[in-house]
């Protein structure tokens, strides 16, 4: 392969995003592959201290500021991480990526979807992933996975994920090709080799 | 008045501003008026925290993260600093603002004006300054005051700012209503007297 790929993770937290990509690392990496790894927000160097505005900020942030906050930091990801990684063959893991902001301030907060798809295709210059896993887990588990307690979970909050999970599930199904929804709550080794037959299926494409 | 006002300030470093924003603010409190005062990149709080991104990162930005940093300033401004304090009936004055994007970017790196009117649009909710005053100033006089020597001044550089200087002239023509153009090689006297002129012509015609 002369140029590499780029491969994204979406799902909510606690949806064992992070282990799988460790998994698909070594596995990458025993056939051969130069991997490398990084997420949004917080891609290495710039994006570390947009990331530290975005969580650590004690004072107010005004949403849309939080928006363009995250788009500088797709940007820099995309210009200086994965396009130049992937022009030198090499495997671009990011944890989290454009559909993180589609189905958490889009469908989540219910703010223009078509907005922010053309404001994510801005940051990206257009570039999309070749392959998109989307981790789907119920609320329920994936908050009391993260260690939030059942009874404490505000009505309002549990609505948000849900339709963030449904987000997701709508963005799937408008590109098939890209995205693959893998059923989050199966155990860790069952979800690794769905996602390595899925790679591989991709690399049996991309070879013919 | 009930509702404030939000004025601009654009143009060149070294046109001037700097000194007209405290003239005016001087003048304006004289008149009773309270006023605040902003800048971009760097209004209070979170901006300044991303103006030190913008001016001191000494590693790679990839320009539409910059872009995007920029603009993420512009909002909190608009969103903590210029619609409160208009609200609240203050009179906001911020050094830069939308046209300094158009101005720099769009003609001066020659970028695309239309999507940098869409992309502050956003960035502003559509919130409009009453009254901008761009300080126009041929491109030596600006180098000379800012400190560059003429010799090493190099012939890119120099039309990199001929296009801005242009640009924000273009930009005024569009909007004569809220964009004033001053000489701003006239003495600080003569300019101070035109700023007031047109604050005042701007206060009678609210008043009406």
């Amino acid at each position: 392969m002369k140029r590499g790929l780029f491969i994204t993770f979406e799902g909510a937290d606690g949806c064992g995003k992070t282990t799988q990509i460790k998994l698909l690392q070594e596995y990458l990496q025993y056939r051969g592959y130069e991997v490398v790894l990084t997420r949004e927000p917080g891609c290495a160097g710039l994006g570390q201290k947009i990331r530290d505005l975005l969580l650590n900020y004690d004072g107010e942030v005004s949403p849309v500021c939080e928006s363009f906050l995250f788009l500088a930091d797709r940007a820099q990801n995309v210009d200086v991480i994965v396009k130049r990684n992937v022009d030198l063959g090499r495997i671009v893991i990011s944890d989290r990526h454009t559909d993180s902001s589609l189905a958490y301030q889009g469908y989540g907060r219910e703010l223009d979807v078509e907005k922010i798809d053309m404001l994510n295709n801005i940051a990206t210059s257009g570039l999309k992933p070749d392959l998109t896993f989307v981790f789907d887990i119920d609320v329920e588990t994936s908050m009391e996975r993260i260690g939030k307690e059942k009874d404490r979970m505000e009505s309002s909050g549990k609505e948000f994920f849900e339709r963030v999970r449904q987000g997701y599930l709508k963005i799937a199904q408008k590109e098939p090709n890209r995205i693959k929804v893998i059923n989050a709550v199966d155990s860790v080794e069952n979800i690794h080799s769905k996602v390595v037959n899925l790679f591989v299926e991709l690399e049996e494409k991309l070879l013919k």
